[in-house]
């Protein structure tokens, strides 16, 4: 056998062990956002060093940040002149909210049928353990052919707020030829994907305050501006009838789909029938003029994540609130600035905010949008390893979420990203009941491996 | 002494106890709308109708509702040809949330200079025990100049949905030739207030249904229609940018104010300055063409009570919210009928709310406004007996609040309310730290025995 049959050989028999290893991860309840979970976001750090240590990778370390920290990892080949791979992730994941909706618990593990269930299992737990299998099936089988690092963050899940200076302070040590992240998904199991674009992120908390209590609506109904209905109005001009937002300038800098990309997309095998499946609205919504691909890939959005005002509970209480709050984030894409994004949504709630009550507004991290060189090495040998795997050609997609670490890396490190990954879209991720589709992932597992060999043969030619 | 002498004599020695009933009454959380404090309702019921004998009511009983229960007792005097009042009641609470902005727990009564802290304090366990307070007063000291009959209802902060059904039920027992009702307040310490107008009300939960799960917004963002999007487009347009509600014939049945009434109503000492002190807002709010006063005493009320949609926590999480919630409730004047304003409300969603997701309207109970006549011999009764304790006359006010069972009762038994009450604007009814001032709360106890005598004197005139 090959190397490269050894590893491939290596992994078809210890995929329990990997998936094994994947259920310890998903049980660490690393949830960045909550300043409650700091103790579970640290043990996963320490956990995916472990992790490195024990598939090979002695030269480790936890590097502080003003947050949470980053474990990075270096594997150096006795391979001559062999080129660097940068292999990303993010230890962190999602609030577990709405608990009650789960099935099982979300951070313990449950296998039933051909899936794995737990916060984490797709995003990306599952895929830090597909791509740490792969390095583990390489090292343990025969020499490796490329010098691999690895950065794991955990803090991707909030807008990646203190990763920028890291890259900065850290260049040095990050340097290599191209960075393999494996944070998007497929488009169906049959079909492997590559994203060559991924929109950019602004996340903002909006406050109104009215009265310094709760008032009783009775008593006081018919001359207080009620804070709710403040906050309702300032949503509502934010779009308008046919879904087109209303601040200022906000499609300024939105550069326009060229027909040739436009073209590209509308061959992507994903029909309006597919998405109302994975959403369960009754009719899909948005701009008009563009299809719903165009639309989560290369139009920016703004959505409301969440309200919050007066009394929710059972029955009925007759207050006026004392004050309401929403969690307001839009996608951007190329070439918005989350910054300019920010001073108009300002300008929008100055223009439009009535006297009667106070305001204040949040800003949470954020990134801006990127596109990737489609002809780069580290794409072609991705290509040709996920049809080594699927026997079919990946398609190539823009996609609507967001990984900021990808525009940062390019900007910072001068490093392009390969983006791929082997969720699916019905894997709720964000969502209760995420899952894995464990099938799909150890095929992930050999295109990954495959990867590694091509992409040391597509640099020597 | 004269027999009023004495039960006055009485009750100014025995405050300490009165208050030691209240705080008792007050660690019961018989908040009506909880399911899971039926048990607690229940207790209080009980406890009600132990105070009951033990200040000498023997003829007591518990009568069961499709409900909570109802308190009744009957005090039968030996005066020939008494009159007989009928004291009104409700020893239910609102919920006390949102409770981290509580200073001390609600449930714990705690005194802190002139004031008794906790929920029910002054709405009204405070005014129930101010009115038991007077009648054992006058029980225990001398011949009671007539028959009092008692009725305390489980279900006023719940919208009473179970009353009328029970008025009909016991209109023999019930009847009587005034219904005290001390279940409003006053509007400054030293101007004592006689209600009579209050506001009826009509109460909804509004939901909006869209994806079948929280959807990750990077994914799905531009092809679903966000429901807190919704929600707040169709809570937008039910004001214009006066104030005024625009749903479609929602003025019909308003009583226009005669000049006759608006100028008695300006009299009334209460300021802008008042109210802005009192709520705590930069600014009032409202119709135009209205004073403060008018537009919480005689114009109706639409009123955002809570609104609940998506992630709502510590933070940022990206999410679609599956749905949006908004508790919604009007105050209405007369003639307006809650169940008409129910349809008005239908047809304006009907009219509003977008193909792309679904709705559901919960309608909880409601009630129409009431006014009653400023010449009743109850009316005067009490008025005297104000002017007896607080030196001077007492104003007369339309209030914004509903007890809906005014209208059942005057609607079903025939038999008018007299209103009163000693608490306060600022006692923060319904709201975190809920009070009870009880300087005032103690010339009420006196006010209340005055006014079983005088009531009884007016009669034999």
């Amino acid at each position: 056998m090959s190397t490269r049959e050894n590893a491939l050989y290596y992994a078809k028999n210890n995929y329990e062990a990997f998936l094994s290893n994947l259920e310890s991860f998903i049980r660490i309840p690393s949830i960045s956002t909550s300043s409650e979970n700091v103790v579970w976001v640290k043990t996963a750090a320490n956990f995916v060093e472990k992790l490195l240590n024990s598939i090979g990778v002695a030269d480790t370390k936890i590097l502080e940040t003003n947050g949470h920290p980053v474990v990075f990892g270096h594997y150096k080949t006795d391979t001559p002149n062999a080129p660097t791979v940068l292999v990303y992730g993010h230890y962190d994941v999602q609030p577990p909210d709405p608990l009650d909706l789960w099935e099982t618990p979300p951070f313990e593990p449950s296998r039933r049928e051909d899936y794995l269930f737990g916060r984490g299992s797709s995003d990306m737990k599952g895929q830090i353990i597909a791509s740490l299998s792969a390095v583990e099936s390489i090292i343990k089988t025969g020499e490796v052919p490329v010098n691999i690092k690895f950065i794991y963050e955990g803090e991707e899940e909030i807008g990646s707020p203190n990763l920028p200076a890291f890259l900065e302070k850290y260049s040095k040590l990050l340097e290599s030829d191209v960075v393999l992240n494996p944070d998007s998904g497929m488009i169906s199991p049959n079909i492997p994907t590559i994203v060559y674009g991924l929109r950019g992120l602004a996340y903002f908390e909006l406050r109104i305050n009215g009265p310094d209590h709760d008032l009783h609506s009775g008593l006081f109904g018919g001359i207080v501006h009620n804070p709710a209905s403040v906050l309702s109005n300032l949503i509502s001009g934010m779009h308008n009838s046919d879904g087109v937002i209303q601040l200022d300038g906000y499609y300024d800098d939105v550069i326009e789909l060229s027909e040739i990309e436009r073209k590209e997309l509308s061959r992507l095998p994903i029909s309006d029938k597919d998405l109302l499946d994975q959403t369960g609205v009754k009719m899909l919504w948005g701009e008009k003029n563009y299809t719903s691909i165009e639309r989560t890939g290369v139009r920016p959005t703004l959505d409301i994540n969440g309200i919050l005002s007066g009394f929710t509970g059972e029955g009925s209480k007759t207050v006026i609130p004392a004050w309401a709050m929403a969690k307001i984030s839009m996608r951007l894409v190329p070439d918005q600035d989350p910054e300019k994004v920010h001073q108009q949504l300002i300008k929008y709630i100055e223009k439009n905010i009535p006297p009667t009550v106070s305001w204040d507004l949040k800003k949470f991290a954020g990134g801006k949008a990127s596109i990737a060189n489609t002809n780069h090495p580290g794409v072609i040998a991705l290509s040709k390893a996920l049809e080594e795997v699927w026997h079919t050609k990946p398609v190539f997609k823009r996609e609507g979420g967001s990984i900021p670490i990808v525009g940062e890396m390019q900007k910072i490190l001068g490093t392009d990203s390969v983006l791929t990954g082997f969720g699916l879209p019905n894997d709720n991720i964000h969502s209760p009941n995420e899952k894995l589709h464990l099938p799909t992932w150890r095929k992930g597992i050999l295109a990954i491996i495959h990867f590694f060999y091509n992409y040391s043969g597509e640099n020597e030619n």
